[in-house]
């Protein structure tokens, strides 16, 4: 107990998150998709899917017998939020923030304004590989979820899952209706009810969120601004490098698309510069799926250092020509 | 992909389990029950119920909206075997063959009789607290299921669920009815489908899956028999001191229903019991939820040596008088 309250109050002070919120903790971001659809969906979902994460959550959607609609773009591409119109219907909006799977990144802003054009309807977002960079404001979000193996460097098999009282509510109401189903394993109801004794619902990851409180206050004593800053500088040198590079480009061609935290790379040559940065050890991602031959996706996260960045550049610029 | 190959292998060899049995891995044991309802269960399941874990799994069928039903008996005692009638209508039979609450075991033969004279119905069993001592014949179940943090000494967060392709079938039966709900996340269908590839539905527990090979790896190389025996041993030491002992009694009365694994005491002094153990080195539970005052449990695990039992038995006969 002591533990989980020590780990959510580090979590609630690094992202800024307000008193009225509950941190649960679950084993996976996929779960807590499910979780999200299950608890806060009674018919109607909405889905901006913009790449394979945005579109794995509406496929729960679907397979937990829903009715989710969506605004699909081409997968590298984000959406324009002026024309974004959203179904009277919907009783959850469902936006990835970060998509790791193309290195789309949708700014801070524009989910802001979702909610504020839409405020009854509850708002999810999806932050798996954007924390701890990413700076929600808490005010204009219903719930958001993130997993530990990315920005916090951990060992995969845990899961941060943060939500305020209307999705409690939500839950509730769904929970009461006659074929309402939010089920029994990590519902929402029993999660709240555990995490007000700061207990959770089975034997947790304990390890897991040890880990996790370790590194938490490891980025409060080093300051989450510094962090940020940091991630900017890197991401900046990394596209500014494939900007100009002649054998590899990044996917996303708006600059203001582009991830900070999940830098995605297309090129001819996929293979030989996984290979020669690997050989030099670094290890890169494959592109997501089918995009494995074409792409490689390079990580931004705390762990990497300033000097890890220079080092995949110098790398490529004297050893491929 | 090789971990997860070679772990289900050392799984497999270890309890000698047929080919045709599946290894998936999920979060805990209160998940696979749950998993279990949702996916073997289409209206009834049928619960053997004598602690709380059987009244978890019970409990989960009807938070599913199930209609489960029930055999109950006083918690510490186990059941007439001879005398167990199932409901026709049942479709899964739920057994907790070591009730982690109360040190209840069912004699594996016992197990055997109720599916040959039900061998239409899917059979279940709870080996959490039992594992690996517990020896199962496959023949006669469906599907078992544990987590790691008992007897195989290992970090909480990770459980294996053992299926057979009955469980599989079944599963997809539910999948097509018109009102049946199988779930998304960890759906037996996803798993299944997976676990022929040996990958897992989402990012996994890649640690705890690491450590529960190295784990089995030492566990066969060092022989099962020789930790049953060891354990039996172990057992014998323990009840036969608690039985003649005059401040602390085993709760189970009748030998052939005392868990060999889980060893439950009850006594008026049981503070200073754990007080006087822990000040030497060795911690004992609880015992559970409302038994806290009055019961401690002794885990007769494979990490658990012979001498760890002895100096227990040695404390108590010295240091209490």
């Amino acid at each position: 107990m002591e533990l989980f309250q020590s780990t959510a109050k580090n979590i609630k002070i690094l992202f800024n998150i307000p008193d009225e919120f509950y941190i649960f903790f679950l084993g996976s971001a996929t779960e807590c998709m499910d979780r999200i659809i299950q608890n806060l969906v009674f018919k109607n979902s909405f889905h901006l899917i913009n790449g394979a994460f945005s579109q794995r959550i509406y496929n729960i959607s679907n397979e937990l017998h829903k009715k989710p609609l969506y605004k699909k773009v081409e997968f590298g591409k984000s959406f324009d939020f002026n024309k974004v119109t959203i179904p009277q219907q919907t009783e959850l909006i469902s936006i990835v923030q970060n998509e790791t799977s193309t290195g789309v990144s949708i700014n801070e802003k524009d989910i802001k304004k979702i909610k504020e054009r839409y405020p009854d309807k509850l708002l999810a977002v999806d932050v798996v590989s954007s924390v701890p960079y990413v700076k929600l404001d808490y005010k204009y979000v219903d719930c958001s979820f993130f997993s530990v193996q990315k920005g916090f460097g951990l060992p995969a098999g845990l899961a941060v899952l943060i939500a305020n009282k209307s999705c409690i509510d939500k839950s509730i109401y769904i929970s009461k209706k006659k074929s309402g189903r939010i089920g029994s394993y990590h519902n929402f109801l029993k999660l709240y009810e555990n995490a007000q004794k700061f207990q959770t619902t089975e034997t947790p990851n304990t390890l897991g969120i040890f880990l996790l409180n370790k590194v938490t206050e490891q980025l409060l004593s080093y300051g989450i601004g510094k962090i940020r800053k940091e991630t900017d500088e890197k991401a900046k040198m990394l596209y500014g490098y494939f900007d100009n590079c002649n054998f590899a480009k990044p996917l996303v061609k708006n600059p203001a698309d582009r991830s900070k935290t999940v830098i995605v790379i297309q090129s001819d040559i996929k293979k030989k510069i996984k290979d020669i940065l690997k050989k030099n050890g670094i290890i890169v991602s494959d592109g997501y799926e089918k995009n494995k031959s074409n792409q490689i996706r390079i990580g931004n996260f705390p762990q990497h250092s300033i000097d890890d960045i220079k080092k995949i550049i110098r790398i490529l610029q004297t050893k491929i020509k």
